[in-house]
């Protein structure tokens, strides 16, 4: 791996952290139901080819976003293999969800701005 | 604070860690010269009334910037106060914005592609 590619993957790593717990309270906002960690990285994979949410960060986002009451979850026995955990966004992860999208909006833009404006 | 403002101010917070990087290679490869930090700051507030870069994080970035390589810096004096270290992008630094570019044109639409679904 050279240096660029070291660059490249802390600049990824860095700029994805911020937008997972958005896309998370966005799919568990749209589905409406609770959905558990391997159904909700189904969806994230499905949009895009190489999975810009890796399972490594998945559950780890889930479990702070629980922590930060945004989601709730129950464990419910599973007949194929182990229980699972599922998560439902709750009222405050509604608010936040409201509140993040403008923010997104707003960096988006401005950093679309940054980024066309002539020199 | 209420806990919403408390989870607002985090999530905008990992938001522009990601994006403070790119911003900052983007200005200092479209003016083509070195900058020194204050003047940066005033391009980066003149976007946005509410600057996205805040200078709290605006100097730690630079200088791991320049730890990378992506930036060189130069101390001069200043004839009206103290020394100013002026910043300046080096070729690695072009190379890792432009593969920058193309990862942030990839997370916002993915990003964009999520929270507009049909649920």
């Amino acid at each position: 791996m050279t240096e660029n590619d070291v660059q490249q993957r802390k600049f990824q790593k860095e700029l994805h952290a911020g937008i997972t717990s958005l896309i998370l309270l966005a799919v568990l906002d749209k589905t409406g139901e609770p959905m558990y960690g391997y159904q909700i990285a189904k969806i994230l994979g499905g949009e895009l080819s190489e999975s810009n949410v890796k399972q490594g960060v998945l559950y780890p986002a889930l479990r702070s976003l629980e922590g930060s009451g945004l989601l709730t979850s129950i464990v419910e026995p599973s007949v194929s293999g182990p229980p699972r955990r599922y998560y439902q966004i709750t009222e405050a992860g509604r608010d936040s969800l409201t509140a993040w999208k403008k923010i997104w909006a707003n960096t988006r833009d401005y950093v679309d701005g940054i980024l066309q404006a002539k020199g």
